[in-house]
């Protein structure tokens, strides 16, 4: 695969212009794009710039609006419930978050469900914004149905990622960030562009049977549950993508279950929905709510050096604290730049196209 | 197996005496009896009265107090931490649930992580003291460690549970309760007996190869975290676990991962424990806090009739929506009794003539 490499910089100002052409204010613009291309700089491409044309495409269909009026409908001392009011999901999440970080200042947690919103590009974005106020960070959020619950054919429930931020003294923070599917769905789209098959217990085919077709979502195939199958524990993974639904999407009066609604804007909107849009839900714990932080980081910092000692297995080098990855992509894509494919170059170029910026403002 | 069928009365009247004996508060031996019973009702007999003699020989070994004063060490509107002064911890999970759930009362939610406590039984139960409090319930605990972290031969983690219990209105409630493991080692214990190997996938040995020894643990081996392996996603069932050891025992001052006290009294207690006992977490949120319990309910409602409806998988007749099994276990259990394998009775009748009680007076 072609690949180019740009700067996160380059990448950012395209980005940028993009969502002002759009009609966001300069502030929505700028947290949207933070909020995509931490995806970028964090090494889960399939949910950074690779998505901008979806989302220029969703607001010209008009399932997005620009000029969102995003308020808190509903609350207690620690909850809230957010209406999005159908503006960008990279907005609306980090606003949320906001009023979740708030009330853990007042009255030690804050939690908050959202409707009426869409993508928020990754969950663990939004969960890290709580670090540096020393407190643990949670985000999850529902997805258009990709998923059969265990014994199911039948596509009920999305990717629905579960993201946890906690911090540390002088370790680097615990940042788990996971669908709670066996593989996310972006794995599937590297392995069609290389014409590959999956392994056996990511999909299955549309009868339910055990597959290994990259391309078996497309063919009424379904992704599985983490776990993959009852065996293993897929009824794990089903009760737990359950609870990100009801969390994000029951609890705030949002589109829950199959009618979540698609990020695609060419699938039609689901018939009957039972609420609106897309759900999230945030939360926020302030560690000193529950002990002072300094011990709480002292701890946390031997809980992450005992983890990383732990014996490895032969052929691996080291054991992995939730985070580490991400945190050394990280660190080479801000030296060396981000390398994207030349398919979601060619989709930039066109989302450039449609607003008069040429890709070549992208590579000055 | 030699199995004998007990009543619910019957065994509930033998624990009851056990914690009488051992010098329990007769309230605390009633509440401690229904948080046991509650897992062999359930069907879940790995965590039920097969483990009233473990309690027995902890509380023998002076590492369980019968007369704890449990008490509240630091709190704000919406936490606390509950420090459980090495009571059983089927006492000390419902005291410290009750917090969450007033706390919850006062200002949406609670959230209460505790130290110094013990296994508290199934976390399902703790979880659904919520729901007649129109709350959603969350449970969860650390455990001694028997499960190696993705790459790694070294057991840091215990099977971890995580309970989720959300009300509905006509429906009945969905409640999810699991191992962060791909299997529970009860289910080892099951193979076990019957010298039976385990599918591929729950288990590895010492040197981190996969297996089928259902004894593998007894042979320096390791249970796995849900997903099996990293290519099925093992990484976010070491998440999961590694979030609910934090949680439960980093929050709150408890001992944590490779360092959880075990449950058998004949192991020694881990050298330099960094925290006092085990720890577990609870969370308790009034629907109303987010929106109308009437509108939430109705929605819950229409959520598990679409999902139970969701199109079976040739050769399954149905979805299953979490809790169902337990529930409709304990309709059978409470009508025809509980059976109880021959070496759990073996052992009941051990402790029944430590405390001078006949097991007859369990069969009357």
């Amino acid at each position: 695969m072609k690949e180019q490499v740009f700067t996160y910089e380059q990448l950012y100002t395209f980005t940028h212009t993009v969502f002002i052409k759009m009609g966001c204010s300069y502030a929505d613009a700028t947290i949207a794009t933070k909020t995509l291309l931490s995806a970028d700089i964090r090494g889960i491409d399939s949910h950074g710039v690779a998505r901008l044309g979806g989302y220029v495409r969703l607001w010209e269909a008009k399932r997005i609006n620009a000029n969102p009026s995003i308020k808190v409908v509903h609350e207690t001392p620690s909850t809230a419930v957010v209406d999005g009011d159908a503006g960008l999901g990279l907005v609306v999440a980090p606003f949320a978050m906001q009023v979740a970080i708030e009330k853990a200042k007042n009255v030690g947690t804050g939690w908050v469900s959202v409707k009426n919103s869409n993508h928020f590009g990754i969950a663990g974005f939004h969960a890290m914004m709580a670090l540096e106020h020393d407190m643990i960070g949670i985000a999850m959020t529902n997805a258009s149905a990709l998923v059969a619950p265990t014994f199911s054919i039948e596509k009920m429930l999305g990717t629905n990622p579960i993201a946890v931020a906690i911090p540390a003294g002088e370790q680097p923070p615990f940042v788990a960030d996971f669908a709670t599917t066996t593989a996310a769905n972006g794995k599937l789209e590297i392995l069609q562009r290389k014409n590959a098959d999956t392994p056996l217990g990511w999909v299955q085919d549309k009868e339910g049977n055990p597959s290994t077709d990259a391309n078996a979502l497309k063919k009424q195939g379904a992704l599985l549950p983490l776990g993959s199958d009852r065996e293993h524990g897929s009824h794990k993974g089903y009760a737990l993508g359950s609870i990100v639904d009801i969390f994000s999407a029951v609890l705030s009066g949002a589109s829950y279950g199959p009618w979540a609604p698609p990020f695609p804007a060419y699938i039609a909107m689901p018939e009957n929905m039972p609420g609106q849009g897309l759900g999230h839900f945030f939360g926020a714990m302030r560690i000193d709510a529950f002990r002072p932080a300094a011990d709480f980081k002292a701890n946390m910092d031997n809980w992450i050096t005992r983890f990383r000692a732990a014996k490895p297995a032969e052929g691996y080098e080291r054991v992995l604290i939730p985070g580490d990855p991400e945190r050394e992509m990280e660190a080479v894509r801000m030296k060396e730049g981000i390398p994207i494919v030349a398919s979601v170059v060619g989709d930039l170029k066109e989302v450039g196209d449609r607003f008069g910026i040429t890709l070549q403002s992208l590579i000055n």
